[in-house]
């Protein structure tokens, strides 16, 4: 597993720049830009896609009397940005923030529209997780999302919204952004089952063969934690802040949909602090197991020692060459000095069990 | 003891789902579905059970003048769970969390009536403490309770209701709820005191004979901590938050109540937070065990080294070949040797005596 | 020292039973029930003692112009504490938490009446400190307290008040409330002044002579600890909120003399935390203690190694019976090789000083 | 430097006597008691100083029209107290509070004055730092200082209203107090300063030759910031009360003079925790510090066995005295051997030098 | 890197030094001191220096129509602070803090400007990074700026008011100040990039090759981390004051873009928070891995010393010289133990690989 930077780093040009600069900051995708345009009520519904240079088409979506959704993919282009903005009236601030895929998230409220910036967690085996950066805007009747790649993560709203058995098509653009919220938050449960099962798996090797390795996945989950925890809990703020109806454009039925969202993230912050304790108490496990480990190591080497060291003195003694040693004619010398040899290993052998070393 | 899952697991085909889609999360109990009815006020007092089929019997209960007590037993069939929350007036999210057996404690007031999601603890000596979900509606002249598993749990105050000896017979639906959550705050009473035990046992192995085992255990009982924290800190919130008297639904001397069982989760929670505190020291007080005796193996092994490592050198001297060697000829020369290796060993004990170290 | 009992325990014909039943729970003392009752105002002062049998005689000092003060020594006998419920008009719920000898200590605001639970706590040189429980009631002109064991705790108020000469004498019950809690309050100095002399020991013990006995000292006083904080953060909590005036029944002028009790409270919170601190800080240096010991060891074994095995092999060499040695026939060989050996072992000294191994 | 005491003891005597008995708390200074009296406004300016007997002389004072100050030098003579206590109108808690010089820092309102407690930080190169306590009273127009010691600390105020160049003589007693405290904060940065020079010395010693006395030092600080941080936390609480303006007594214009000071309480704070921070640490790195030593030690002495062990086997193989033993024949034997035991003794330390470990 | 000074000193000129006294605290920068105005609104723009002697000419620019911007470089002059101080007619404590180079961060409100204290990090990769202290008072219309260095740091903003192609020209003093807020805030960027290059390479050493040379590193960064959160903590707050609209001096326009910065010190704070996580985390790292490797040695020396020590004795034992040993005329004898030795030899090997410690 490869460590993760510590830093969401701010584009050096963008430092020192003047407020509202708009310049876009992260990877560009590769894939082609698309404007997915969404108009439903309770009876109605039409679906259209833009392509680059028909930007200008989604701008009327703002003023229709059905509920519009407009799915930008692809925010690296600023001018796109700037016209969506335009249209919809929204401050140099908001497509700012917009065009910087590393914002931390938030929810603004300026009024005519709430802006929020959400992080959708990606699960790889290698490498561990990643977030992918999507802002909506709410309007009066308008939802628009912002996002740099085509995930498949929204589609199946706009499934369920063609297919017009759902409660949502009889209900206003707040429900709409609930639904898209509700999806967001549904990611964090996948990614944390993924890291879930990684980390039991690091648990079996911490106690069956703990080594350096398992110290650097110690570390790297704990910084894995970090990041994780700096997506959930101002995820949980904002949607806190959304069910309490702090802004006249979230209606009180959606907002009951919103309080069980809420119960979600709170499940997910729970999940994140207890991996977070877990990984915390496995270094002074692994430090607790080596240390024992090294005690038994050090009983081995002493038993060993205090026995055959006392005997090879004795050895070394009848092995010496003075002329005058009467011990060495002793027919039986031989013979009792490998009996007191025996007896003394004994002796320690019994004095070494009482200690319980063996 | 068999390590615990470290993540309440949402079910992959919920996940993504719209809101409000009603599947049964968790293991199904064998037994059979049942529906215990039970009405009563100061005088009467009636008490039938329905069987699968007989759900919409349950539906007319909601409207009588006296007070209405329907315990579901089972609740994986989603159909019935649907049927009783068209009766009752039920929002589809609640419906969808009682069929989600992992759901975390909580309270939402849906002004009609309230609705509790409470864990109970059972402890079994091998495996830890496991948890069962009750879901109670408290609505004004009626209560549900919602569980898979038909314990015996609530079985004492059906019995005290029918013999009629109780204060309960003559107060509202808000007391009758009360009596079941103060039952559940009283099984983690049971649980804790086991676990309690297990902790004091473990306290013994820890001091005795710490090995690799003792540390598994003490991971375990962290993990066990986690999740009961889990249980209790929202339990202790929700009955505070009964207790001050948020909703109309609880009257003002069924609050002096809910403030003796507000009493009790207090209790549970600082017996909680002991035990975390307890076991977090056990593992420094496990290496710093472990580092004693390690402390003690290598003073036996460096008295031992110390002692007899430069007497075999002398007796190595007094064992080589070499044709001139003056000392091997005299006639006390081994005595003399003997009488200085006594001394040089005594001197040694004398210093490390001196050193403590024995 | 004996280690505590980690749990309040709830006795288990309790669990279960339903709210306000009337039982008994704690260890009942073997000295006879007394009830002393006080009765006094500025001019008058009147007291008696009445025995078993006679407590129906208590109730008339309820309704008296004069504040009645009624001391109940032992409360193992259900029927006495349940017809001082009926006289003063207590709810069935402070009847059962004062039989509960085992109750943290809370502050319950009845309208009519205060109900207090407080621990007094007694420390002992063997087995460390434990705690006696005391209950009051605080009505508009009298005072009852509860407890098992007939202390001399409250005995000098009651001096103070026949004397005559004091404050007190003019004043309501509220102030004879606050005298008691005073003396509660004063006896956790004398506690903590004890448990200050036994750290101190400890500190002695654990530079001089750290052993496995320190160890379990160590975790004996933060057991001890754990036990104290959940008495003392209580207490601070309940004489705050009785000195910020919360109830009609505590007047202003006895507030200001709430206000210094509660300074002394602070004072105690703060001593419990320091004490807390110290403790959990022993185990860091106990285990830099024993390494740093282990270290020491470790030099005296390998200084000993690392000179004698080299020249021990050399003796070993030139102990060999190799027909053909070149070196054994040399007249000057033997001492030739003394002194290379002692040119060597000097070196590694001069080697090991020059590392500050000695 | 030697251990602190870990709690301010009460006196014996005091525990268990009624509320407002006046017992002098303390050690009580050798120097004789005097009463400075200052009286000062805009244009006038006069100062007297009272001796022992002459306490009433000071009654006056509290009545004139310009600002009076009165500081009171030794405070063991309870019968001083009592009359001032009597002239100036204080509650005997507040007169029991300025003779018990062990109180905690703190700010009471007593509506026609306020009481204050507060700590003077003196640091001696020997022993640490030790607290000296000093009480205000301020009234509309005067403000009394109490404090056992006549330091020079409050010389500097009255020489600079002597001097009558300035802003003080023009206000009120409000700005008297202010002087005065600002003065108290100023000493707590004299002894940070010195601490923090002590602390450097410590961090050169833990890194340069860490033993025993290192562990004993790192555990004295932690007492020493314990000890502190209970001074300066209820400090920063009571100035931070004071410039908010919950009390008539203190001005508009003295309000901004107390921010300042505020100021310089939250700095004094921060440097505490600083302190504490960095202390903390320094076990952990002492720990490390020495397990890195030991792992030094222990290279040497496995280096020097592992290749001087089996070489002084071989020797001893070809130091058996069997009879048939055709090595020891052979011409080349022992030179052939000596080969050996280079290449083996080679061969090991390019293994040692491949591990790194030398 | 040079560890860094604990405490920011106080001079002690000024402890003790009656409240307002003007003295310069700090390093006095070698340029020359001037005052750069900038004065503008939508229409207009002009711009002129003034050196020292000329610091009269800045009065009249408070009181134009346009916005003022004065910026103090160079401060260490404290008759050029009073003169400002007495035109703007500014507060004596404001004038201290701004002559104090050392003060925390920092927002007064004095109703007819506000006074804000903030700290511009500088990192250098020898020593760290370090702080620059700026003042700034907000008036009506115009804005003063104090530093003791010309830093370049404010040059852009003045460059883009000249080029006039900015919001900025068209909006009042409170947008001003915002802009120099946000040219600080930006610096936090840059500093905690380098400071997180340097972590990195600092884990990489801790798991290649620990020393104690990455233990003074760890412990550094510590202190650098201690120091930084000192000027992030307040500085979040005091943007926050401003963004929540507490002042009339920021209208509601710029309160939008004060959110924005505030955003930015968010995500400043987080990152300085996630440095002490993981830096703290590291002297745990460090200490397992110490551990590993000493445990790594002691196998070494167990297997090596396990093995030969017998053997060695088994050698000394026919080594000996007694008359009668029968096996030493054995004709296989020699051989036979040979052969017994390698079975021994190979048997512990055996031992040792089922052990796992090789
Ligand atoms: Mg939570
Ligand atoms: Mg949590
Ligand atoms: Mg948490
Ligand atoms: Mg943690
Ligand atoms: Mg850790
Ligand atoms: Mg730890
Ligand atoms: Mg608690
Ligand atoms: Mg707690
Ligand atoms: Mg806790
Ligand atoms: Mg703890
Ligand atoms: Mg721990
Ligand atoms: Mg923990
Ligand atoms: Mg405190
Ligand atoms: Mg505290
Ligand atoms: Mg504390
Ligand atoms: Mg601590
Ligand atoms: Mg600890
Ligand atoms: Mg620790
Ligand atoms: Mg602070
Ligand atoms: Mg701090
Ligand atoms: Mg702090
Ligand atoms: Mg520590
Ligand atoms: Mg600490
Ligand atoms: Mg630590
Ligand atoms: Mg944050
Ligand atoms: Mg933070
Ligand atoms: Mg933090
Ligand atoms: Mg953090
Ligand atoms: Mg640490
Ligand atoms: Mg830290
Ligand atoms: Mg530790």
């Amino acid at each position: 597993m490869a460590r993760k930077k510590l830093l969401r780093k701010r584009p050096h040009r963008k430092i020192g720049a003047p407020p509202g600069t708009l310049v876009h900051v992260g990877e560009p995708s590769q894939e082609p830009i698309t404007f997915d345009v969404v108009a439903y009520d309770a009876e109605h519904f039409s679906e259209v896609t833009f392509g680059i240079g028909e930007v200008e088409r989604c701008c009327g979506f703002g003023k229709t009397r059905t509920v519009s959704w407009i799915n930008i993919n692809g925010i690296h282009e600023v001018a796109h940005i700037k016209t969506m903005g335009d249209c919809f009236g929204l401050h140099p601030l908001v497509l700012e923030d917009i065009l910087n895929s590393d914002h931390r998230p938030k929810l603004d409220d300026y009024d005519d529209y709430l802006f929020l910036v959400l992080k959708i967690p990606f699960y790889e085996k290698e490498g561990g997780f990643r977030v992918e950066q999507v802002s909506l805007i709410l309007g009066p009747n308008f939802v628009l999302s912002f996002q740099e790649k085509s995930g498949a993560v929204f589609k199946g709203i706009r499934d369920r919204l063609r297919s017009g058995k759902v409660r949502g098509r009889a209900m206003g653009a707040d429900y709409l952004a609930y639904a898209l919220i509700d999806v967001v938050v549904d990611r964090y449960f996948t990614a944390l089952e993924n890291i879930g099962d990684d980390i039991e798996e690091l648990e079996q090797a911490l106690f069956a063969s703990p080594d350096t390795d398992t110290l650097e996945s110690i570390h790297n989950f704990k910084h894995e934690m970090i990041q994780l925890r700096k997506s959930v809990w101002p995820l949980r703020e904002l949607i806190g802040s959304l069910q309490r109806g702090d802004s006249k454009l979230v209606g009180e039925t959606t907002r009951v949909f919103l309080r069980d969202v809420y119960d979600h993230t709170i499940q997910v912050v729970e999940t994140v602090e207890t991996f977070r304790d877990i990984i915390s108490g496995m270094l002074d496990l692994y430090l607790s197991g080596i240390s024992y480990r090294t005690n038994e190591v050090m009983k081995v080497l002493t038993i060993t020692a205090t026995i055959f060291i006392p005997l090879t003195f004795l050895a070394g003694i009848y092995g010496m060459n003075f002329e005058y040693m009467p011990e060495l004619k002793w027919h039986w010398g031989y013979f009792g000095l490998l009996g007191l040899m025996l007896i003394l290993a004994v002796g320690m052998l019994v004095f070494f069990r009482i200690k319980r070393w063996f």
